[in-house]
């Protein structure tokens, strides 16, 4: 389906339904997804979707992930409160990445840091550049 | 090594090779790449690198992936002419993301478009919202 129509015009369009169908799963059933501040463009995470994750987070307007490490939905901010709205959300060319822009209110990662990107290589080393904006020990307190 | 640092201050590093050899590769040896135009942030691609191509990108500026169909080293552009041009490299709190920085000339997707997710979810369609920058016949010529 995405192959097939990527020369289609701006405008053209398929039903939702159809291009979940045409997802392209790996063999967990999951899709990455990026996650960006819809305003500011910053990368805020990466994380994992399954059929259902996508379904639930398009008819909630609230993101909810698959936790890989759990192996259950996660719908985030589910234990920290810091919970992502989705603003839009985007597929990509192949149809096997989802690009979703969110309010995220308060720290995207587990380490109380604004997004999860904080290490920054610089020459031959890789340097910690943010500092968390909420203690992780309240976070999850 | 990602986890153990995670609360260290701004300003702590550790050496890139310490880091490389700390990233989480998956079974294939791939790590994920998200690919954003680093002055206007959007989100232009999402692709692979091994630690090969990893180190490749630092030491020549040149963004260099993997390619998982072909199975060989991709440097970005090499048929397209659209080459990447590294600005700044990130890894996430867990060491199994690189964010890569980048500047792009011209279209980053195979399709001719700036960017790989012109497919936008609308209620219960999905739209395509973006035209071709160059003629994808042309591109590949």
């Amino acid at each position: 389906m995405f192959k097939a129509n990527e020369q289609q015009p701006e405008g053209f369009s398929v039903a939702l339904c159809e291009a979940l169908d045409n997802l392209a799963f790996n063999d967990q059933g999951l899709v990455p997804v990026i996650a960006q501040q819809h305003d500011s463009g910053e990368v805020l995470m990466f994380a994992w979707m399954n059929r259902e994750a996508i379904e639930e987070t398009v008819r909630t307007g609230r993101v909810c992930y698959y936790s890989r490490s759990r192996g259950t939905l996660w719908r985030k901010g589910e234990s920290s409160g810091q919970v992502q709205y989705l603003k839009e959300l985007r597929l990509d060319c192949d149809g096997d990445v989802l690009l979703a822009k969110v309010e995220q209110t308060g720290p995207a990662c587990h380490t109380g840091r604004r997004a999860c990107f904080y290490w920054k290589v610089e020459g031959d080393r890789v340097v910690i550049d943010r500092a968390p904006i909420i203690d992780p020990n309240e976070l999850y307190s």
